[in-house]
């Protein structure tokens, strides 16, 4: 699908790191949108269209929250400039702890990126079991951009149960009980991204996928004595 | 072993909740003691001797670093107070929310369950590998009271891999790589404590480790296609 590209007006202080542009198809009616397939969610599920832009563009992790752990979320291309561009921002990349400045340049993904990430995570929700009906404009948009939906097919890229839309409401202590989540956490893009148990997301951690199973057989292996 | 039990001086404000008694054994030479057999590990390794008593007395856990969690450290035997009780301490449990509530009496201990703790935690430390060769008197005193040692025997109460002294010494943002651990998240006692890997700690979460192990036996066999 070709875009349309066309800039949008953009206020935030960090414009001239990347500018936003319109992701509707090229030659569309009306006015331009940066997330043309979240307006159904937007207006019927305002929490998981916003989590989707949130998730698939800030910087984000428990790490964050503590005091001494630099701005608690960031646009993740802000994070691909360099310490000095950075401190033109305010921001003092030596004043954070080492843990924290590789944390958050792991976080750092392109404009491009994000905005393939946020077309698949909406993609991903609309395939959960218990999700809204598509809107037939919305679903053919996302299909030719992300493949052919196939119905109730997310399930958590981890432990790899189905994941209901449910879960988006459902909340202890303030966090959701399903995230985003990445195959290999230091890749932020389309193919490496995926839904998650909040459980799982904690469990898997700083590990590939591939590294979080051969840990667990390890466990396992180790606690029925087959090691 | 007959504990001399004498009162310890006590200038807790929590003083009235419970006593402190000496843990040396009746009719010892000098000074009353309640961490007699800590005494090496304050000398030579004070950071090591410090955790055990914390995590043996203390309350803790991520949850209490959020600006929400109420008090970030407490005696585990002030938690078991009603509400009432605790707000003649200033701690006013309604302020709360609920799932911190649940959290912090969940932690709750008598202060004996915490002795036995404390010691059965330093039991654990003189028998991981690298570990400091234990004083004779030390090592006939705990191996009294918690059973005969096994050097090296010493494992990772979750992944069951060795757990080396020197793990104490490494951390990672300010966490240490090996953290105080129990079977079930729920229960604060000797037989139910143990040390682990910070990474296994955060995976088993508020799982028992027969929870947990069934728990990552499903997510690999679903993985691997025999579910």
């Amino acid at each position: 699908m070709e875009l349309c590209k066309k800039p949008i007006n953009n206020t935030s202080k960090y414009k001239d790191v990347s500018e936003k542009y319109c992701h509707q198809e090229n030659r569309h009616n009306g006015r331009c949108s940066e997330f043309p397939y979240l307006k159904h969610l937007k207006a019927d599920h305002k929490r998981v269209a916003d989590k989707v832009v949130r998730d698939s563009t800030m910087t984000t992790g428990a790490a964050w929250k503590s005091k001494d752990a630099g701005p608690n979320r960031i646009l993740r291309w802000v994070m691909l400039l360099s310490d000095q561009e950075l401190l033109q921002f305010g921001l003092d990349m030596e004043m954070m702890k080492p843990g924290v400045i590789a944390k958050l340049r792991e976080k750092s993904a392109t404009y491009e990126q994000c905005m393939l990430v946020a077309g698949k995570l909406a993609t991903l929700v609309y395939q959960m079991p218990d999700a809204p009906d598509c809107p037939e404009d919305i679903r053919s948009y996302l299909e030719e951009r992300f493949g052919a939906f196939i119905e109730n097919s997310t399930t958590c890229i981890i432990c790899k149960e189905p994941l209901s839309f449910s879960l988006f409401e459902v909340a202890q202590r303030g966090k959701a009980e399903v995230e985003t989540a990445h195959s290999n956490p230091r890749t932020h893009s389309d193919e490496n991204v995926g839904f998650a148990h909040r459980d799982c997301n904690i469990a898997q951690g700083n590990k590939t996928l591939e590294e979080f199973y051969e840990w667990i057989q390890g466990i396992l292996n180790r606690v029925n004595g087959t090691d």
